[in-house]
């Protein structure tokens, strides 16, 4: 931590703060540049909030944190990739993992039509929401318990593992019963108490970045569930809110390179809620690959235009299986190749 | 809902549009401009999800709704304004209302001195925080139940009526037995499940602005809770998230100033999170003041550099009181007033 | 300037940057933290770039300037506000400054009435624009110099000193003739060019505050204008750009705050452009004489329904002087006051 | 146009949009909803002004463009993809251009060096800046037309056609003469004077997207080129200014991909400034391949750590090459290839 005081402060002001760096058994070094003077503080921060309050001191101009505030997020504690395995598919192992599905879940025989047509695009995960976050009251929020279980029979009907939304504390047994990847929804980035519990589930977790959250937050997000012990965390970038309104959200690439640098988590690309047009899921999903990102979300229903949510940016069977072929020429060209898809021996298609 | 078509589409492409508004109840009133088609879609909207769905529709450039998305809050549902009391004082009513108080509770003595400051100040409700939402999991997190009870002292002692943060559905009902207002904060103006439950309580709810919401979502945020039957909302402009970094956030004025336009409920305003530098907050608590805003929240700390969080955007008592009486002559010119404090009889210092 | 190295580097990294600076006459001072080492530069920096050079180097992990970037705009250059004098009227004193007008100069009936309108409701500057920028080609774009004699002829009638926008180096000299204040647009905060050349003029430049302009690149583009020799700059903050659609931009009006503590020069508020909507300009022209802003320029018009462009965000006349009357109340309320209405010996009815 | 009325205007409201829009040669259709009426305007709008201006009048809630405001610049007008040929080389015809060179031209040496390096790593087209904007006066703004003639030095050797920027009208026939491709920065994307000036010049012009510009914005500012003539313009995607801080800028990628939909214009991307980062510039590159960009714009320097501007972003000769290698499996994979290099017989040592 470096403290920047004010030009032409008195003494006084400057032993005021190496006695508050004392307090808080810091070590402040001092550095008298030719306008201002500068404090560097040494030693292991126990109170996390000293920044702050040396921030508030007569005579401080600034503070500025040297450490990055994440630990077990970051490469520097775990410097190799960390590789996740769900139902036969390893995700952050160089391959590329398409986890596809719609957003809401309808009906059992929607739920198993899609699964089908993911499969059968060579799709690797089924995702479908069961409890949905929707702006209005008004909307449609999902079949809850029952959605859950029409996910179920579509992925014993189609081998896939299956992810889905937990938007809140008290659902969390449940939805960890019926999902192999809980999803944390951008909404919920910083619903810490949502955080810390299924920070306590033995199953992985996907957490996707907030409308307007930073990168250093999404990281401190993801260390939340970390330090519970679930160490299992898969980022998603789906687009951060800014002054363009011609898409949805504006998809942040260089966000996916830039953590693959930070830290050793697998990081995925969202381009359906990215982009919010089906139109430009195709070109942005080629270029998560191209970026580096470790797979793919994208939303696919049978009919868009009778979707329950999201139909906008939904790709129809057709659209996604030309999709997906599309992306083995590109990984292919960067050396990489799309993931195996999930054993066939995983399908049970007596349960359905 | 206004459909516009995309210029030269087929006869067949409009007649898909028509079939599909049919099938959802919807009459639609065709409009031949010069260069496109307008079909104007006229009904009671049955399904929410229909404009999304009409949006993914061959030769369908864009889908316009026409009418609000909320009902409840907005003043064409109630044209007059909503009053709403707590302990002794009214919000809402043309007067200005000052809450304040420490970001984190931190032991009853600092809790019961704070609420004697403000008191004595001129403030009116007391805040303090015992649930905090905190960007890293190392952070203080607050004293849980521990605070509640220091909160609930210092009411006593002072006789304001207290304001905090519930961040958690499970702790909804512990909080609201020692809160007379529940704060729902800006990360969780979108966490549907905790509106809802919130929603279903007998107390007012002030609801704060996330860093990215707009002003419609924020209103439909405001209708999650109406729609439960509790109409005491109180909203907080409290900064949002855009480029600038030389202050935390910015503060929106003019969304005080639209919201008392578009909405009957009262609104007030966090100068302290809206810039995160406690200089600037006596200008934006006058400009509060004079933009039209029922109320204030800012944070007080008997000594803000070693406050538990929050420091740099903390008042001393001395600037706390400053402020305060700053605020009279505002109000005045504009014929508004502080509003009284509450009744003396409402402290009750046996309890502490 | 520090240099933050990365976790664990060689010494000869570290040797490397203390190297460059020395190559760049600076002074390296190194400084041993638990995690990271940091390297203190001290000396006069002669090569601007020398930061980003040192960016660059193998080892560093950012470079955090100390010194603020502007010198002649800032406080620690000159401690006492600047005071500006144009045609009677002084900006800067303390006292509050009214400049109004269309945005367009439409005719010399319309900007002599306009100007009359003005004078008789208390406005102290006449604003009108001969040159306008316009997103689309296809827009009216202004009179030119035809508008400029009809905003002189306006000048004679009322008295009023005038301000209307330059937009083009090649027009600076022929609106530096007709024109008492030059404004430069938000849109040309950072056309360099065109601050040099303005910096040349021996007349006042009203600087507004580009769209997504940082308060650092604006004092830096205040910069521009004062090393050229013009040291009369005025400030406007006109609002950013944000997500939030609902206002046309988001008024930064703790912007206003924070440069009255970081610069010596005036700054005024334009609620209009900051707002977009004429029933937002006067709760926010009262919030701008609240938080310290040292004037107002705001957009009148005879006809808005009739505007040749801004219409919108016009106010009639009766809206204007009924604004104007409700600032004094809360300009005293913190003992200040509107300024003086420039003399009535400066009209000159004979020219029109 | 679409004119949306508030919810139960009285009839004579209504009638003054209808006379108004009357006044303006428009027809007006009613068409009643449930709950609001709305007027459809048809008929050919020559008061661009008149949406604005039935906006500001009593009763009207909003008014809704339908029609596209720019028409050359889009795809409606001219369906078939722009190609412009430049010293040999194609850009928009399907194949992947590379331009590359130093942020600012340093000294002929270091141009011809560069120069040499980009054409034997496979490069189209040198760029190197003679005037730059920078946001500080202190900081190095360019060598002119000393510049200039280094990069024509430079092309002689190498055979490379070149671009630069050009930043004021007063510059245009000097950078003309020597530059193949005239570059209009971010900052001056609406710096509409100049953008009517090269829209005069025979050469074709690469505009940049401003740092807060919307894609309608843009697509209007090529307008404006277009408008005088020039139908030759390039259009190059270089960040967005978001909250983030981690990248300088957020590159838009899905904009490339929205763009290629909108417009026939070629479209190539920045990744140096799109991020800021060095590190970040190949994975961006091989990204903008994928999304279906035209080219590539990206800073090279033969020694970035002593770059008079822009070191941070700018790759090394090496990392140059090793970048461009890793475009053309990727081109390839989406049946595309890197464009070919202009001839040799381009060359021409003599004139070095």
């Amino acid at each position: 931590m470096l403290v920047i005081m004010e030009t032409g402060v008195p003494p006084v002001q400057v032993q005021a703060v190496l006695d508050r760096l004392k307090e808080a058994n810091l070590e402040g070094h001092l550095s008298a540049g030719a306008e201002r003077i500068v404090i560097g503080a040494v030693g292991r921060v126990v109170d996390p909030e000293i920044r702050t309050a040396i921030g508030t001191m007569t005579g401080v101009e600034s503070v500025i944190p040297i450490s990055r505030p994440y630990k077990l997020a970051g490469r520097e504690f775990k410097p190799r990739d960390t590789i996740i395995e769900v139902g036969g598919v390893r995700i952050g192992d160089g391959s590329f993992v398409v986890m596809a599905g719609p957003c809401s879940i309808e009906s059992e025989e929607h739920m198993v039509t899609t699964a089908r047509a993911v499969a059968a695009a060579g799709g690797h995960v089924l995702r479908g929401g069961a409890f949905k976050p929707r702006s209005s009251p008004y909307a449609f929020r999902g079949l809850g318990e029952e959605g859950l279980k029409h996910l179920a029979a579509a992925r014993a009907e189609s081998g896939l593992p299956v992810i889905t939304e937990v938007m809140a504390v008290e659902d969390v047994e449940l939805v960890a019963r019926y999902a192999d990847i809980l999803q944390i929804g951008a909404r919920n980035m910083q619903n810490f108490n949502l955080l810390d519990e299924v920070g306590c589930v033995p199953k992985p977790v996907m957490l996707k970045r907030a409308l307007s959250g930073t990168i250093e937050e999404w990281l401190l997000a993801a260390e939340y569930i970390m330090a519970r012990g679930n160490h299992e965390v898969i980022l998603c970038e789906r687009g951060i809110r800014t002054f363009e309104t011609a898409t949805r959200n504006t998809l942040d690439l260089a966000a996916i390179a830039l953590v693959k640098d930070l830290s050793h988590l697998p990081i995925i690309c969202d381009p359906s809620h990215g982009t919010g047009r089906w139109k430009l899921v195709q070109p942005m999903a080629r270029a998560a690959v191209a970026v580096g990102a470790d797979g793919l979300m994208v939303e696919v229903h049978p009919r868009p235009d009778h979707a329950l949510s999201d139909g906008a940016q939904s790709l129809t069977f057709e659209n996604f299986a030309a999709m997906v072929r599309s992306l083995s020429p590109v990984s292919e060209a960067l050396n990489r190749r799309l993931a195996p898809q999930p054993p066939a021996s995983r399908r049970d298609p007596s349960v359905v």
